[in-house]
């Protein structure tokens, strides 16, 4: 049998097979602080986000009003978000081991599908078209499922297929979350050794580790949203890799007035800290992956600060995943994964919040049938949820 | 050298060596429904459970306005709580497997201690002092900490110490929590497989497992308690147990008004699934071992009832771990481990909650040495705080 990147298409034409697409769905950010604007306008404009009474005015309003504080923001870390920098180092070490992990499937090409930054999933999909992707998966960059990151982005992805017009060029398939897969578990736990060696020998046992999401409002966590079982399952699951060494508390970043958010906050945590008179505490952001304002902004700036007016001596944050090569090998395993388990997506996806009002959600256009994997002989019935993401 | 159990002590008279205690700490339930006014004034008269402006008064005031409504619902359920009986047949179960696995340690004698029922915390302390006790274990029989719950509990069990004047009779360790112990977690995987047998073979696939929680107050989510994340854990462990097997949620119960709880609400959840057209649910109590009100009545009669208005064709409850041959080994295996492990007690136990303003919290009175394990040669500074009983 001819290898099938190199088999005669019948037009009789030489060209390698079309790859197999590796979209990466995240929120991003601005690259520049010219960028900031737009990024607000987007991210308030999206009901699925945050959803607002006259979204289309009072969302223009509200990222006009809050851009230059913003800037500011993004200016103190250095002129923008390293985000899309980090995604393409990530894609490309994912890439190369999954060429050697799942032959199979190769040649992979990454796409990277910012929810409210470029590249834009138009663009994604756009290039996807010209480069002859036939076979597409969603893998979210984001751990734990929520309706406000993973959800959002998937959502954008089903519209724009259909505005484009591509709701049938690609055969897709999901990786929606993998908040205990091994490898992921493995890189958080090597993250966190990283971080306590920022402490002294002598203090490390006495750091606390403060485990640290994006929190998200109650009224989302009414609705059913799977985010803070996951994050706690994430959080556990790192905890027992570390052989519990120290104390550890999960807490929620980032909450919006007016809003009631899900607690307890880290801002207060911090300052309870401190209060309490604990000398060494190491953050860990647990649901994001690459660096971005909540690591560089709130936590080593803004978090800092606090810490010291609240007394806590040694406070330091662990290092995000970023291309640390654990975490670059475990994306890749679980794409691996993904394609060898010859599933559409976790056991989770299809499950709409028990709240859920968005008849979008949970939507798979064009699933993929098992036409890649037919040289098992499955049938393509076989194509079931995948469980395996899940696992630790 | 001789076994313990037969050893002779220095004065020259026979007898057997005093028991290791295993302390099984929990709230308890009224056994009949003359019970149910004491049961209801002691939970409303503890500040460390429901702190209320003017405790004495108007926690004896709320008691007694409520029980007659209680004592209708246990009437419902049979005239009283099974869970005395219950937590009997789980530690003489446990009793003997532990002789097995800790022949050092034998003989193992229970007692059990109750929060807001008989037999109380002075009850089973008293009792220890009687059998000569020198060495015990408070051993919390709710998987997961929180303050409301093995806090309340512990705390009751140091007052009653120094209250009855027993500060030094008793060398203590504290099984605190135990939410992915892996015998826990295999008990508990399957109780929901002898839930599913509840449906018909066509339709298992189509359950939704909806774990269910008592829920807690915003108030004391937000003052960093460690219960939501030690559930959402014994979820995880549980359904990674499963294999995924099948969809899953986990909501909680039991929230009081008039102050906002952890959501989401079991109760809504339920009405939200009818909404859904979702045929068979299979509810999981995961934070409690026993059956009690909220299973028996809440759950079963209660919830079944809105689930039947709702339109959910099968609505099922899995049972309580009770007196299930695994649960009772598990129990067993987690005293082993604690004894084996030379620790006073998790990792966690020690850490206050950051919003913490109890300054009796995390105590520890007349802490064991190792005079117990000296045939191990282990020096006392060996005894470190208990990994051993998180791990799944």
């Amino acid at each position: 049998m001819l290898n099938t990147a190199t088999r005669l298409p019948s037009n009789g034409s030489y060209r390698p097979s079309a790859p197999t697409a590796i979209v990466m769905l995240n929120l991003g950010g601005p690259q520049t602080t010219d960028a900031v604007g737009t990024y607000l306008e987007r991210m308030f404009l999206d009901r699925e986000l945050i959803p607002l009474p006259f979204q289309e005015r009072l969302g223009k309003f509200i990222a006009r009003r809050r851009t230059p504080k913003i800037q500011r923001k993004y200016k103190q870390i250095g002129g923008g978000s390293p985000i899309y920098a980090w995604t393409q180092r990530q894609g490309k070490g994912m890439v190369q081991w999954l060429d050697r992990l799942s032959p199979e499937t190769a040649p992979h090409k990454f796409y990277v599908a910012f929810r409210y930054a470029d590249p834009t999933t138009a663009d994604a999909l756009k290039r996807m078209y010209a480069d002859g992707v036939k076979r597409a998966i969603a893998f979210t960059q984001y751990p734990q499922w929520s309706c406000s990151t993973t959800g959002a982005s998937l959502n954008e992805l089903w519209r724009e297929l259909l505005r484009l017009g591509l709701r049938d060029a690609f055969a897709w398939s999901v990786i929606d979350r993998w908040p205990t897969h091994s490898a992921f578990v493995d890189a958080m736990a090597k993250r966190v050794r990283d971080g306590l060696e920022q402490f002294a020998p002598d203090e490390r046992e006495s750091v606390l580790l403060l485990f640290s999401a994006h929190s998200l409002p109650l009224s989302v966590i009414e609705r059913g949203d799977a985010y803070p079982q996951e994050v706690a399952a994430t959080v556990q699951a790192v905890m027992e890799r570390l052989n519990f060494s120290n104390e550890f508390l999960l807490a929620y970043q980032s909450d919006i007035k007016p809003f009631r958010w899900l607690g307890p906050s880290t801002e207060r945590v911090i300052r309870d800290l401190g209060a309490r008179k604990r000398r060494n505490v190491l953050v860990i952001p647990i649901a994001f992956t690459s660096d971005h304002i909540e690591t560089l902004h709130e936590i080593d700036i803004e978090f800092a600060e606090l810490a010291h007016e609240a007394g806590i001596v040694n406070f330091r944050r662990a290092p995000a995943l970023n291309d640390d090569p654990l975490f670059v090998r475990a994306l890749a395993e679980i794409a691996a994964e993904h394609l060898g388990s010859r599933r559409l997506h976790s056991s989770q996806y299809k499950l709409r919040c028990p709240g859920c009002q968005n008849a979008m959600c949970r939507t798979l256009l064009n699933p993929a049938t098992d036409a890649l994997h037919s040289h098992a002989g499955h049938p393509a019935t076989a194509l079931r949820p995948d469980a395996a993401s899940h696992h630790a």
